[in-house]
């Protein structure tokens, strides 16, 4: 392949780095597939920084030293996470989401993927000055929000779930009881997956009384790790006294009333 | 905001044609966006795809006429996706990953952001000509998988389930037996989530004898949609018989060895 002209470079530069955020390449990384001198690099760098930066579409940083590099930063302006945010809420407040027993439909929502990602963003945006190492959540609705907040902050997944699997190898378990329902029920992690001393964040898709988040900090403690945050994409208002404490929210479910047809929820805005 | 640079107008092309893979983008979007007229616009676009391609990091299709737009298609080379799949077949075959009864542990690679949202594409590059409207799975393991799948392809996911949920509203159930385990188990799909005559993709992470999967052909079925293909990340050598046909599988496990510490994986390159 020839040398490519540089606004080829700049559209591959941009590719690379929002595929893969969070993640510093060397620069040298760069200079060797672009077949370019530092210096060149370093504008195609200031270029795409620029241009996205601009249009608030995230950031570039670029650490010198011969440690460094350059890394894509998702996140977009707080306002366009904000407006993001009201317009999902008129699409969960839509009256067709009631459930018999007043339970409110969100499966959809989080298997739809650009919703999913964009949620993904919003958390980073909201959660990174936490900067974990892991993500946790447990089986199942959440999964595939708590992988693309994951996936935001370029760091692993780790899955409780409520049982054994032979899958898995060693587990470490714990009973709890959740909260709104007050039965008992069994977590359990695989032991391998969490190193001791790591910092971890709770990821869910509904909190209700917290009793599912207490497990999984009492699971996270279990293996050493600490959790140094808990963000949930629904919180219901009732019960208003939660079993935990210094959570996020991006969604507040006031009723959903049966009878009238009315689902009344408000976004938690930045 | 002042009217934007070419150059840093490109960026941002790219990085929202990108984060939306196979969306029909309107040439009057990013005309407005960008405040530039058409003309202007389709030599941009055209940066796009040339940057894009010469690198192999993907295409860019643009649809002329008053429906039209230019849209984002994911996939790499073909020699590039192999590459991909040689380097994880090396660490899918590592001693440690050899759990007790045989059984190979893949949950952590399941869970790497960056590694699935490369399986995402490389299962795009291989199916994309099946078209379909749905990735359909099972919980859990192959979630976060299926979800990625489904990012590439940019349609919704539906997840059955083993239990019915009171947050998922009326379900269709059938029994089925797990071809490995031979024990009866249910499965469960909410029945709003695939229309009748839609086109079902199926993703799971491992297919042993195909008894989960032919239970999600036969659910799918009981809904009105249409299976088009049954996609796995990791097929097992034996039983040589499966309970399914005309399958895409990017590994096949040969054997995992206990006594000797060692595993047989070898990947299907495309």
């Amino acid at each position: 392949m020839g040398r490519a002209k540089r606004m080829e470079r700049v559209v591959a530069l941009t590719k690379i780095l929002v595929d893969h955020p969070q993640h510093l390449f060397s620069f040298s990384y760069f200079c060797k597939k672009f077949e370019v001198a530092k210096s060149t690099l370093s504008e195609d760098v200031l270029a795409v920084k620029t241009g996205l930066e601009l249009f608030g579409l995230g950031k570039v940083e670029t650490i010198s030293g011969a440690a460094g590099g350059v890394r894509f930063i998702p996140g977009r302006r707080v306002e366009d996470d904000n407006k993001f945010l009201q317009e999902l809420a008129v699409k969960l407040a839509s009256p067709d989401r009631i459930l018999a027993g007043g339970m409110l439909y969100v499966t959809d929502i989080l298997c739809e993927p650009q919703t999913v990602v964009r949620l993904g963003e919003v958390f980073l945006n909201r959660l990174k000055h936490l900067a974990p190492d892991y993500v946790m959540t447990v089986e199942t609705r959440g999964i595939s929000l708590a992988f693309l907040v994951a996936r935001a902050f370029n760091i692993p997944l780790v899955m409780a779930r409520h049982d054994n699997y032979i899958t898995e190898g060693p587990t470490v378990n714990i009973n709890y009881v959740s909260g709104s329902r007050k039965n008992i029920r069994t977590m359990a992690l695989p032991k391998r997956v969490l190193q001791p001393g790591s910092k971890v964040l709770i990821v869910d898709d509904v909190m209700k009384a917290g009793g599912t988040a207490r497990g999984m900090v009492e699971l996270a403690g279990e293996v050493g790790a600490t959790v140094v945050g808990k963000a949930f994409l629904i919180e219901t208002a009732t019960p208003e006294n939660k079993l935990i404490d210094d959570y996020t929210a991006f969604f507040r479910l006031y009723d959903v009333d049966e009878e009238a047809r009315k689902v009344t929820i408000e976004p938690i805005l930045g």
